[in-house]
């Protein structure tokens, strides 16, 4: 556990050091103003031990993270029958998720990418009385922290600007895979990105992704297979079309955001969230990927 | 002359006796009210003589004939500037529309798709002070006809189920290929599409395209180049992806829309008008390309 | 009459003081070594009346030109049968003819683009006994012109580095779309595609299709529908995907070679051909391009 | 270890009772003549232990699993540099590789679709004297076995009838990323897939990347980096457009062959292979796909 610690300093010492940090998102404009010296990491393994360096309790947007956690919720109120309107196939594609959604008649890949994600939150809308309520509940609950809400400027600024969703799901709306009016599904899905959490509450968060669905209060959110499942999207969607890249590179499944976090884990072992606000090319986080690299070549610990 | 009225008079018989008369275009409610079995013809020469057979003085929505009517008052407004917003090349492609836009970062292929006639609409939203009374009084004036005008419940059903053009118009956006916005671009689009107008009145109003860029009138709306350019659009791009079938069968520059009409003409000749409501495959007008073929096949006319 | 001289001689001076003048294909080395400095123009109208200017009767390999050739061919030995394996659609795509083939199960979207091209000599070679040599005595019988030949070095050349042929041959041949063998099929269509001629030359070839299918000896080769659809075709398909610039530019049926020809043409009235070997973006001659659209600027004369 | 075997005589029972049993591939004549009927299971744990059941040891056609073994031996050759010419993502898509390598401009997805798997063997038959001899030497001394073989009708069958592949290589010449002749490569490539080996066989070759690349003899033929990698690549792209599927419901790294065959592997735990020819509609065997879901069900074994 020691060596947890030591591995994180080293990394945190090394990434504030770091010259190249990527740029930030700059279509989301509230993002736009985020200090990009920032840099945080927290670890926690299965024992429950916290491992934290740099600024792992400061509060950023998870933005797609959350997709990882309404899929967990839609999944829990629906199960399977959530496959009958999304596909678990890799896209592997950077630009064309529009061209994709043509292809394949309005069936999005998977659930991680943005026109999957918003079906999930279709269904979510469908499902729950207040949404935006019930799924906030749903977070402060597996992550045992009441302290966790939406950040409703950075939801406005992209309700503003997020014409690629809206986009997306008007072409959902067209192949009849978007039961919902696109505007009440939008607001949900800009809410939900625009949850506020620091690395320690992700790490708090998917917590149950390493523990066969038991959060750390001992409370049972999602079945083993399941857990199972969701974690094999991470692996083989959770970073975009660099998903393979990271898979090859750090050999966990994750989730990224445009936010700058990302969330790693290793079953029965440990869950990682870093954050550092510039982004690489594909639109991962460029420290937090050199981060979770070096974290598994040292500790020799992955999934292969 | 006399040959006009009796090919006229020949391809009206058959077309009422026609068994296979396509399918109406189901995805705008209001346009699945019509009556599957109207059929009608108009023709004017060069020389303003008239010859008309069936349904020629009925009313139906224009749709997309329309657009080329936006495209031509954006040219007499920003001419040649309007290129570099989008392209003059066929799409060529069924159903990809979205994926096209995609690959070519918001260009759209030609200014008679969706996509195309959207940014089209937008440059008439950003020029004019009140766009749809204008191009109405526009429409009106190269028809010398001031009883056309929109049809609210179709622009209405329309704006309810338009998906695809959201999509399309957020994607636009998205690239910044869009300068207003969306909802108010819309609206305009829906309304230019349910303009109502018979063969007659579309014959009248296309009569400029073969007579150098003169109305019936006199009065001069665009140049010879501008003309000959819109005809080379109509040939290559006027049809979706039967365009280059139509070329072949026909033969002649036109445009068709999804109410089930069909303008075509020869420069210096004549200009047809056709409608009938059920569509083939593709989209056009399955009675009104066949009565089309059949036109340049016996009057052996035709730009080839 | 005059005029035509006098409008070739001025376009002759123009091209020869250009500076921008395109560049060379250099995917066959063969066609790399030729003067870029070289201007011709020829043409001859319905009335056989010929006007020349520069280098328009010095020869080079016509390259794709040959498709409207191999096409007129195979049109009069099976007919409309042809369709059945070739579409007559515009592909409108720069790069992706095979990605097309995928998307449209081995159905080339025209004769004009390289796949189709290829099935057309594919029928060729089921058709005829000795395809290399009978395909040079329909040439020299429409143009009446036996010194008519190919360049073997060109074929040779292109053989050895077409690699992109081999790839769409093998291709169709997966779908069953290529009936004879991948060598024997290519050995032909690099040899089509190596005939030497000048711009006299190819105007007198080409002459059927504004003189209603019949060549300057009276001979018909084609029906009169026949020659409406492959104008159809040149204009809609000919000029890759330039080709609705073409159209909207010039206004012309025509077909272009990486050899730097153009052939084009107006039904009744007049055949030109053009060579300038260097090549814009596109593919097509610089100069030759500019050189057409002057013509028809000049003289006023296109189908539209 | 008891349980393995159980486990294993149950998959069996079941395999030999099911009735949909996929269909066989038929595009390789060879591979055609197979009897559906056979099932066979092979498992060896990292203790070298050994369980079998069914045709275990009758040998079959390993097809595209021998993609994981060239590019082994090239990782082993050559190094990273491999990844210049080859990319590491999913390809996603089940029909348009071709499509993927044109809009890639050459570069395939990664090392385990066909066009990935033929740079590999362009690799190789630059590195090796005698590629075909040496490349079986390498499986053999892996494997320790020296019956190991390839199966020359099979290999002359799919050189007779790999257009697909033809088209691939000659795409990725006119790009430049295929150094040598077509035919020599694809002579290799063709040779590669045709190796006959039994599950007993498959499991002792795979052993390695479950024993941090030391093969069962102790000869270490990757490092521990190269098989993380290796098996993040099986798990991502293993299994064409259905990795997602295979991931999400087996969760192992493994590869497919057309043949039948699959091998999947839990690092430091077990390696396992099963046969039976039948195919699903994604190219996958359709028993041996139930057949490691059920495995990894029984045991509670995956890397999720």
């Amino acid at each position: 556990m020691k060596d947890f610690q030591r591995v994180l300093d080293t990394i945190n010492e090394t990434s504030n050091n770091a010259v190249e940090r990527g740029t930030i998102a700059n279509y989301i404009p509230e993002l736009a103003k985020i200090d990009m010296q920032k840099f945080g990491i927290h670890l926690i393994d299965i024992g429950q031990h916290h491992f934290s360096a740099g600024k792992g309790a400061e509060r950023f947007s998870i933005q797609s993270i959350s997709k990882v956690l309404t899929l967990s919720m839609a999944l829990g109120l629906i199960g399977e029958n959530i496959w009958e309107r999304i596909d678990v196939e890799p896209s592997g594609d950077p630009f064309n998720h529009l061209s994709l959604l043509e292809l394949e008649n309005g069936i999005p890949r998977n659930p991680l990418i943005n026109p999957g994600a918003i079906v999930v939150a279709d269904i979510l809308v469908s499902q729950l009385a207040d949404p935006k309520k019930e799924f906030l509940a749903f977070v402060r609950n597996i992550a045992n922290d009441d302290s966790i809400d939406y950040d409703e400027d950075v939801a406005q600024s992209e309700r503003r600007t997020g014409f690629r969703n809206y986009a997306a799901a008007n072409l959902l709306k067209s192949y009849g895979n978007l039961k919902n009016d696109v505007d009440i599904v939008l607001d949900f899905y800009f809410h939900q990105c625009s949850l506020s959490m620091s690395c320690e509450q992700l790490a708090n968060t998917f917590f149950m992704f390493i523990n066969r669905g038991n959060c750390r209060r001992g409370n049972t959110f999602l079945t083993m297979g399941q857990v199972k499942r969701i974690n094999a999207l991470m692996l083989t969607c959770g970073f975009y079309d660099e998903s393979g890249e990271f898979a090859f590179e750090v050999g966990l499944p994750g989730k990224s955001g445009v936010g700058g976090g990302i969330v790693a884990l290793l079953p029965n072992k440990f869950c990682v969230a870093t954050w550092s606000p510039g982004l690489n090319k594909k639109g991962n986080s460029k420290l937090g990927m050199l981060a979770l690299e070096r974290l598994t070549t040292e500790t020799e610990l992955s999934i292969f």
